[in-house]
């Protein structure tokens, strides 16, 4: 076997980093449990059919297929199977599928990898972890929980070791009312081109405005003006007003996202912006989105994006509006990990090595160590007799701060702090380490 | 859309469940580090090529493929992805990639989803979740890693909630160097043949030796007899041995697996035992082998297999032999979910339901809630302002054992145990729920 190469959007981190990832994770399912989101994981792969129905992701969509039944017929969209290319698609079958066993509104968490096939060289993962929350009803769903997700994600990140974040809060009730008070009679084309505003500039929005939404030059000119608003509390209102347009969807949407910005306003001044320029690419939002920057990270975009979806879980009569925020967790991370933001203190969990003098005592470094472990101690046993050097070195090599030595002759255990080299009497019944030394340190 | 069915082989828990499941790996994962193995995750995929170099695993093989990419020219076998069957092949290839960036002996555990396209009338899921350890080490791997291997799983399933384990160890050297010391020239067709025992019985698998191993009847009764060996301690070797059969192969093999049996005996008495009839379908086992049985449920066959490695991660002149296992965690949850074995003692994280009097105190009882919560107490604020005995039967319907109302005109907070009906003046910056009713219990 020639030596493997890694794979281009593929990534890997290596065990230091994973045991930060872990870390993350874990204090972002703490943060999510203690609002009550309940856990749940789905399958990777839905029918093909599913993946397809908001058609402007198909091209991102894997398949998968059964390598020996290749050579057959070519399986039909509701055969095939693809993996999931994000938890929203997913969780909305997963609700349709199981309502009749679900409490509503149900509240879930849910971490997984989710798979994009997009062209390497945008330098974007294939494959990567997310973490997102959604709360979903019967038939209706209350707005107050539009106002408490940024809460939710805000306490979540705030216990990471990261930059701060600003979470942008738009309506799409409010850009769309407002295009039809302008008169534009297509307001999804008038979205599309807006949301291209950071990547091609007001003037080619302007342009493409014209060509798709049928915008005169003084609708394009009022649309990029309404996109340009941005406050941190409810006086966006009075700039939309000033622009002079109406229409009930646009009050509507005026005051559902007045509703979100006071309540993130009084209970985490500085978290949320109303900021008119955001829409989101996925065609399934219907109400409030939210794009999320990473303070000094802002130049490559959302780290946590979501919204509301009205229509993305509904199977006849039965509808189940929901709202959802989804953290890119490889995409934090990865940033991170780049910029050397994020470290940990050692490379594995160990905290004591126990050293094995001879390999005819291993038995006896054997119960040591179970002593250790017994009282929540992570512990190795060497795997050599080697010189007491060489098994420091190779403590030494992993960031392991304690080599334990047996005692002989009657003589009791020591261990050795191998940082300072200050080594005492010990038992292994007894001895603890100072609490910051018991696990890895994230910092 | 009309209602999604669930797919054949692709098991979705429930989030009771999947609370389960979480407290499950947070045990695994809690041993695993004690006993010093690092985090590790590796991509989902892996060249074609590289899982198919144990061919008898191809038809197993899911490919994926970008749903645009459908139309061009059939890949290569080595552009071709798929997912990963197993965490072992993974893992040796990430060991050869990353060789000058780790330190060995390496110990990692890695706990994820694997994915096998198997027929779904077997009834065996296509998608499962797997917890694995492994030991890998440069050029040599010392034998003690073996007998640690199973300590390290009792120790990590002890910890469940779930019946005692058996785990049966044989080592191929010692059915191997019996083979040939009888004089059979294809050892592994023998071990083929043999391991098909608790499938088709000691006749048919004598058949078998003779056609696929050309075996004498003599020579077919001596394999099924050494099968038949089953012992907790070393007194195996000298069943074997009075067999009159000899090889130096087999003198190995004996000496190993006394080793590991005796290990376990002494720090775990009737954790393991020698069985040899124990063989492991997959190619890359060279010695020690594991197989581990769930009292109660003998029948469904292994819930944690592995083994050692002498060729699995080896390019050119570099060889890391290894020795792992893997615990079948959605095969180990299925079986006891199926046999109503495990509870979990509510359907959310939620320890207390905050209830709303009115929607214009929505704010206070966020601020409430957000005291609760900073205290590290799980809590919701009831979705709706609906009379207070629909709130109380919001907590009931998910198991959220209290519910606190908010004091009006000065009076103090109160909160009710709604099971007892207990209810008590409270300050949400000061009350504790009991320590057992503060998560979810599972059992």
């Amino acid at each position: 076997m020639s030596k493997p190469m890694p794979i281009s959007g593929f990534p890997e981190w290596t065990p230091s980093q994973r045991m930060i990832e872990q870390y993350v994770l874990d204090r972002l399912r703490d943060t999510f449990e203690l609002y009550g989101f309940a856990p749940l994981e789905t399958r990777a792969v839905e029918p093909l059919d599913q993946l397809l129905r908001k058609g402007e992701t198909s091209k991102e969509v894997y398949v998968i297929r059964r390598l020996h039944e290749e050579e057959g017929a070519a399986p039909t969209a509701e055969d095939t199977l693809g993996l999931h290319f994000d938890l929203t698609v997913p969780f909305a079958r997963y609700v349709l599928e199981n309502a009749g066993k679900l409490q509503f509104p149900f509240r879930r968490y849910q971490i997984q990898k989710v798979w994009r096939g997009e062209r390497p060289q945008e330098g974007r993962y294939r494959e990567f972890l997310q973490a997102d929350i959604d709360i979903v009803d019967r038939d209706t769903l209350a707005p107050h929980h539009e106002a408490e997700m940024p809460l939710v994600i805000g306490d979540a990140l705030r216990g990471l070791p990261i930059p701060p974040v600003r979470i942008q809060v738009n309506n799409r009730k409010v850009c769309e009312g407002f295009y039809l008070g302008l008169g534009l009679t297509d307001p999804e084309a008038a979205l599309r081109a807006v949301d291209k505003l950071d990547k091609i500039g007001p003037d080619k929005v302007a342009e493409l405005l014209g060509e798709t939404a049928g915008a005169t030059e003084a609708q394009a000119k009022a649309c990029l003006a309404l996109a340009q608003i941005s406050a941190p509390d409810a006086s966006f209102a009075a700039e939309v007003r000033a622009l002079g347009v109406s229409h009930p969807l646009l009050d509507e949407g005026i005051e559902e996202l007045t509703r979100v910005v006071e309540t993130a306003a009084a209970h985490a001044p500085g978290l949320c912006v109303a900021d008119l320029r955001i829409a989101r690419g996925l065609d399934y939002y219907t109400g409030t989105v939210y794009e999320t920057q990473l303070q000094g990270f802002e130049r490559f975009g959302s780290i946590c994006s979501g919204g509301r979806y009205d229509n993305l879980a509904s199977s006849g009569a039965n509808r189940f509006p929901g709202v959802g925020i989804s953290i890119g967790v490889s995409r934090l991370l990865g940033l991170l990990f780049g910029a050397d933001r994020l470290t940990v203190s050692r490379s594995v969990p160990t905290c004591v090595l126990v050293a094995v003098p001879t390999e005819e005592r291993r038995a006896e470094t054997d119960r040591i160590a179970q002593a250790l472990r017994g009282r929540g101690i992570p512990c190795e046993v060497s795997p050599s007799a080697a010189k007491f050097g060489k098994q420091i070195r190779y403590a030494e090599r992993r960031g392991i701060p304690y080599v334990w030595f047996p005692g002989a002759d009657g003589a009791p255990d020591e261990v050795k702090d191998i940082r300072s080299g200050e080594q005492v009497a010990a038992d292994a019944g007894e001895w603890n380490p100072p609490r910051a030394d018991l696990k890895p340190l994230v910092s």
